[in-house]
């Protein structure tokens, strides 16, 4: 089995139905117009324009640029599902300003472009120049791939010339306060063949945390007293964590400080360790995976517990109500655990990912596809968004004055396809035995290969994530030999996979059944010479699960999250009333789950018997409320308890129907 | 019934024994030379001689004085219960520097006697004046009632003239950012007999968030632009509540701002409203008494959950771990309730009183009287004070910057004898009938009276709050006609009252048995002609209670709390072991209390079983920790659950063995 898979193309592997097929027309029609719109409206695109003049009533932002990056690379995914000739002329726009707004030397950035490029890559710790340059490759990768034009990508690569030329060996050796142009250096590189890309990545990452500390010489040369306590109040355990820059990446053992810049760093990472061979960097890959997935995330997939420095806090320390958990962090570990799945085909990375993606990340998004989330508490009360040191929003709003999350959601959406399979050699090429097809996550979709001259359609016809069963069909014009791997979650028990004659292949009660079949790592390996039109069923029940918190979570003590298939679920208080703190599921409760086509753009909800505690007879001595109406004694002896109906919506849903409080944790009883 | 009962002086209410004598001898030993000591080390009695000059290694604070007064006031009281020549000469060298400090028109304030006294009076909100001016005044009264100089007091007096002369109707229309001077002002016109103090405190409450605001006018004043989101971020329900001059305090409904100067305010308009008869200012004080008691106080008492602002938050947000229930604002509630409880001879006041003084209060020293809590939450954990939102210390501090609760402690600790009795009339002079003494909380002690020109001791011996029996003997040369009026605690069901002859006279399940006696709000009413030596029983049943949290407090939903008598109990991590929201107490699980004399200074503690969820199996997809070790994955299934013993002690007395996990509300199964 090859080790390394890489994702398709995304015009090659297409959502053609479902959940996802709902959420991406959606994008398409409502979403990208808006971000686009959006930063039109908000001086994003005048600031590419180069508009501002001291005195102007409006500041540019050192990260404006990357906001419409990241909108036209969502754009260019949608341009490579479906041409939309409105839309690329639009984009066309966008691309002349950011081929005008570049410097002779290649530079480019419309803040310094406007405050003066005296002060250019002087700050690289705070000014996010790397940042927006990524943001600006991946965007011209994507453009370049969806409409074969080089407009954008002659940009970039210039560009990257620019940058290649200033750091490095021999050069300033800095790399970006905030990661994300290591991943997208590998991605030029690919798009361009241009391996001095890769070594540029290469440099950033291992540079990283070296001493003497290249952020501590540059803030001396800007004849700052640094102040280590920025970002960092606790000093825990430097202020470089908060840039995971407080020791080389290979040394580093725990995801620290803030967690989007860590997960792309970290993306990065697989990608030059897959790419060049280098153990020790893909160890510590794993490692600090280990450390994200075993104790720092939430079950949402949420990551970046801590409000103050949207970081990373010490393990177990997962609140809920003040939780950070930004939109953007749940889907930088969907990047993060994506390319270890291809990387490393390990189930637990694609668990992840699927985790993250259907929870953590799409919950910050609305049905609407035109409000966001930033922060996505696990816990949510309507007077938390007042407390100083929660950040949640009541609702989801239309844009952020820091609107990274919006233009974010839209190209991960976009771009969806491609994190559904890894396939082996370039679209299907390999050595022998025929390619493999690692099916990664599960979704209505196609996806197309070339095998040995062979056109090849791998379908997957499917109601997930509401049904568990995945029917696959392998469509050619000959028989093709081809290895399927699927992923078998860890929450699947008693699944099955059914051969195309409709006999059992292989089932977790009987791992090892033989017939070409190999289970390893999570997968399951259908390796075999299919004839065109034959099938291979996948069923993974869809139980309602209980799932409990490691006994160090202390947010989540004898609390029951539930669970079905890759949806994490949560009481709202518009279907189970106001104080869930005070609603328990009984340990033997039966649940059961119910799809609703009415309800919530169509969804199964979970429904049972929960039990409130009875109110306790209110004394002489109750206190009155401010209206001087007698309440119920703050403390008591409430030993009773009464029945109630329960509902739980899906986490990703919650929000939609007004504000109310909402839990994902329930008291179990 | 006298509706207005008044404490007594401190050296006529003695603690003789038991719980609160072994605090009062490490207070008088330990804590009121240490306090005093810190403030000689700490730049206090530096500040007070004058001593800063500009471009010096230290800078003064605006409310230093505020900390030398308390500690003289806490040390007048203990030379008032028991005379320390050494002690007294000390405090007759503060009292000279404070002297030598005042100015000729009476103003005295170290601050602005070093930075220039231009500024005195232009920043009532802020700089604490009017505060500093306070506590000197209440350790004026004490210092005068304690050595009967008037060293102290004739400085008071000569401060309080030229704030007579500054402030009122036609004069400067202000009052303080930080109350206290209103509740002092009362304690100085008692010692005086000069009305004009009293009608100062009450101008100060009566002008108290009137329009046009005299913060906001003052403010202009200094140029400033005013900063309404200073300490109120969130702008609930305005800038000024911070100060609980948001409105006319009459017209205030709820508990709002920074607890301790609510408190501290709540306290003098309890003062005053009893002196003058106003009704409307005595309902506030129940209202905003309901407020606290009724939804925003911890089940310690403690009050002021936000840490940002120090401050009340909304109705029922009351969160564990990050809890600030400052020890200061139990204390002011402990001041605010008790003198309610002589007002109203309620019982409801005195319950909160005592459950402030012995859980809230009490937990912010140390048995060893040197170190304290600034910040008390009911859930620790380690790694807690590390977290940016969280204000908690590992381990009690031995001193503070902002050092108010030290010296706090120590004053009402040295003063606990006038908080356990209300007395009618001076010493007991009744209209008729006989004085009436009400017994607000239980404690080995005795009273002196003066019945009609016979002295008379009330004798309270038990061992309370271990055992709950109280045995009272009236001491007098002859008959003597009183009022015994004792409280019965909401918390004691089954309490009995036995007569001289040992025949019961009231329980209450038989609630009216005659006899002359009265059951009313709370309090029983023994009146008779008492021989001498004749004893009276009461007998407060000492249960474990399990308690619960009005079903809006989300932070203990399907929790419980452990009570005893007065005492609330916690869980520590060096009796249950780490990851204590893991720990839950079965509904069904038997409890039972074990005094220990070896432990904590001698105390009960309760103990049964709990059970902890049990450990999931590790699968194949197990994380790792940071050195490579498998460890539990971070959410999995964990239905069964295993017995473990169970010991909680007083929440007061933990983090006297060391660092460690700590919690207060377990979880209930």
């Amino acid at each position: 089995m090859p080790a390394k898979l890489h994702p398709p193309r995304i015009s090659r592997a297409r959502i053609t139905g479902g959940f996802w097929a709902d959420r991406q027309r959606t994008n398409r029609e409502v979403t990208i117009p808006c971000v686009l719109d959006k930063c039109d409206e908000t001086n994003r695109t005048r600031s590419l324009r180069l508009e501002w003049k001291p005195g102007a009533d409006w500041e540019p932002h050192h990260f404006y640029d990357s906001d419409l990056a990241k909108a036209i690379e969502a754009a260019a995914y949608a341009l490579e599902l479906e041409p939309d000739p409105e839309l690329e002329a639009r984009l066309d726009g966008y691309i002349e300003l950011f081929a005008r707004a570049q410097q002779p030397d290649g530079y480019l950035n419309s803040y310094y472009a406007q405050k003066g490029f005296a002060d250019r890559w002087t700050n690289l710790r705070d000014m996010h120049e790397l940042y927006c340059a990524g943001h600006l490759f991946e965007a011209a990768v994507a453009h370049f791939r969806a409409t074969g034009k080089r407009t954008l990508l002659d940009v970039a690569e210039k560009y990257a010339d620019h940058i290649d030329a200033t750091f490095g060996d021999g050069k300033i050796p800095g790399y970006p306060g905030h990661e994300e142009i290591e991943l997208a250096l590998v991605k030029l590189a690919e798009a361009t063949n241009e391996e001095r890309y890769l070594d540029l990545a290469r440099f950033f990452i291992d540079e990283r945390g070296r001493e003497p500390h290249y952020f501590r010489l540059e803030s001396e040369r800007r004849g700052e007293v640094f102040d280590r306590h920025r970002h960092d109040a606790n000093d825990y355990p430097s202020a470089y964590a908060y840039y995971q820059a407080h020791l080389p990446v290979r040394e580093q053992a725990d995801a620290e400080g803030h967690s989007v810049r860590a997960c792309y760093l970290y993306a990065g990472m697989v990608d030059v360790a897959a790419r060049t061979g280098d153990e020790r960097l893909m160890e510590a890959c794993r490692r600090l995976f280990a450390s994200i997935a075993g104790r720092r995330m939430y079950i949402s997939g949420g990551i970046g517990s801590q409000t103050h420095g949207e970081r990373f806090s010490y393990d177990y320390d997962l609140p809920g109500e003040s939780a950070y958990a930004e939109t953007c962090a749940a889907i930088s570990l969907v990047f993060f655990a994506s390319r270890l799945a291809n990387a490393e085909l390990d189930s637990h990375y694609a668990d992840v990912a699927e985790r993250a993606l259907y929870n953590g990340a799409l919950g910050g998004i609305s049905l609407s596809g035109d409000r966001f989330f930033y922060a996505n508490p696990l816990t949510f009360h309507p007077t938390a968004p007042h407390l100083p040191h929660v950040r949640s929003d009541a609702e989801r709003q239309p844009w952020y004055g820091c609107a990274c999350c919006p233009p974010n959601i839209a190209r991960l959406l976009a771009s969806l396809g491609a994190y559904l399979y890894g396939v082996s050699g370039d679209d299907g090429d390999s050595a022998g035995g025929g390619p493999t097809v690692a099916v990664h996550l599960y979704a209505q979709s196609s996806l197309e290969l070339d095998v040995a001259g062979t056109a090849v359609t791998v379908r997957q016809e499917t109601n997930y994530p509401w049904d568990g069963r995945v029917v696959f069909t392998i469509d050619a014009q000959a028989p093709v030999e081809l290895t399927l791997a699927l992923r078998i979650p860890a929450w699947a028990t008693g699944w099955t996979v059914t051969g195309p004659d409709g006999a059992p292949l292989v089932a977790d009660a009987a791992p090892a059944p033989g017939g070409g079949l190999i289970i390893k790592r999570g997968y399951v390996y259908v390796r075999r010479t299919w004839t065109p039109g034959q099938t291979l069923c996948l069923d993974l029940p869809m139980e309602i699960r209980r799932t409990h918190a490691h006994e160090a979570v202390r947010d989540a003590g004898w609390q029951v999250a539930l669970e079905r298939g890759p949806l994490l679920y949560c009481a709202e208080g518009v279907d189970n009333g106001e104080a869930l703190a005070d609603l328990a599921l009984p340990g033997e409760a039966a649940l059961t789950a119910e799809h609703r086509d009415d309800l919530l753009g169509g969804c199964a909800v979970i429904r049972g018997s929960a039990v409130r505690r009875a109110a306790p007879t209110a004394g002489s001595g109750a206190p009155a409320d401010r209206r001087g109406t007698p309440t119920a004694p703050l403390y008591a002896s409430r030993p009773g308890r009464r029945e109630v109906p329960f509902t739980a919506v899906p986490f990703a849903l919650r929000n939609n129907r007004g504000v109310c409080e909402m839990r994902v944790w329930l008291a179990e009883v």
